[in-house]
């Protein structure tokens, strides 16, 4: 069957997350883009397979979604398609064919988080739904060694969230960078950027967490790093609000899709 | 009475506007800062004065109310008190001791208005409350030209909403700017800035609307030069979204209030 790539954007604000609930009754982002497809698809039912699950609040720049249809489309025509019925807070920014068997989630092989953190005494409101606040002023110096002790292969049990299904804890983050932004805001916004081989549930939340921790002089980079070193996830501070946190890219053998690096968005 | 000058930042989106409701029965901003006020005086009602009244959807980041209170207060703490009391849509940036008789609205001799233009075939979900937005590629030499016309001791006329009750139509615009912005957008945003010594209902958004006509050539610069000089508000382009627009700054003898320049801002 025609198998297509698609990249998507959304706004988490107002989603129970990416993937469709039992219940059905929450409403998801993978229940909008089935939706969409299951009228652009004349009624059949579209399975939409993402690339991460996104959490409830949790945004996206360039979250890949691979589906399959009955017919074979033209990747802009079905861009298009999809925007004119998906609702405003999602967006279809690329299509593109793959190979009969392409999964987005199964044939990923690295994904790209940004976390915006607001500090300070309050939050500007235009700013709430789109990045994380804490009211305490940080040590930028504190928090880059303890971003630093996330590089290389790891086993980061002590980051993930119970109720996985997850057969193994060790994943290899690639990158880990936290930058100061001088931005719009009255005080200091620390964006951090993490890429890795794949995530556990709420890893990069509780990440962001032990930066706060850090930051603020709750805990030493070296008492995180042993914290890290116990993988009991009651070691470890807890996980950063979700409405901070976007899926910004997913790299495949073939290439990365998302919006960062120019590709996938025309 | 103790006289207070507050500088305030809003999301608008949830707003019916600055300026509450005769009926009493739309959310507005200035109702909001009355609401905590009223808590903060015991129950005595205190009437909010802002400088501009924006309207429903648009954001402020650096809007000024003047306020009368029965008791004095510490300007830090009424700002702590005020956040502590208003939802997290609106945030009181500043507060300062005001000579008796200061009247927000009527002692401001200038303000800053910034709006946001996204650009292309969609919008990114993440920006639809922040940014307007059209479908088209915009020719930003036309733009600038259009918006070059602003500039000066004029008579708006053709740019005014009706409903008003001004006794003159004729503003002094002395900035008028736009800039293309590099944005994490996928297609081009245009930011434009506009200072006056006052402006008429609509009367940025009528702006905008005309550099959006210059921009897709719906119409040419001396098409507009004359729409503009018809002084009749049929002639001139429709009025860009509310959502895009944010009152930057308000301008007063004694020193700007807002948070471009630095100050008010602790």
């Amino acid at each position: 069957m025609p198998t297509y790539r698609l990249t998507l954007a959304y706004d988490g604000t107002d989603f129970a997350g990416w993937q469709s609930q039992r219940a059905g009754t929450a409403r998801t982002v993978q229940a909008a883009v089935e939706d969409a497809l299951r009228t652009l698809a004349g009624g059949a039912r579209v399975a939409v397979a993402g690339a991460g699950r996104t959490d409830a609040g949790v945004h996206a720049r360039g979250q890949v979604a691979s589906i399959e249809l009955d017919a074979a489309w033209d990747p802009p025509t079905l861009v298009r398609a999809l925007n004119a019925l998906l609702p405003a807070e999602v967006r279809a920014l690329d299509a593109a064919a793959e190979a009969d068997g392409f999964h987005a989630r199964r044939d990923a092989v690295g994904k790209l988080y940004r976390y915006v953190l607001d500090t300070g005494p309050f939050q500007l409101p235009t700013r709430r739904r789109l990045a994380g606040h804490v009211p305490w002023t940080l040590d930028e110096t504190a928090m880059r060694a303890a971003a630093a002790l996330f590089v290389g292969r790891r086993d980061f049990a002590s980051l993930a969230s119970s109720g996985g299904s997850v057969k193994t804890t060790v994943r290899t983050v690639s990158r880990s960078e936290l930058t100061r932004e001088s931005s719009d805001a009255p005080f200091a916004t620390f964006v951090y950027e993490v890429e890795a081989d794949g995530f556990l549930r709420k890893m990069v939340r509780s990440m962001v967490g032990g930066l706060i921790a850090a930051g603020r002089g709750a805990c030493s980079v070296a008492q995180l790093q042993a914290a890290l070193e116990a993988r009991d996830r009651r070691a470890w501070p807890a996980p950063a609000p979700a409405c901070g946190l976007t899926l910004v890219r997913v790299r495949y053998r073939s290439g990365a899709s998302g919006a960062e690096d120019g590709t996938g968005v025309r």
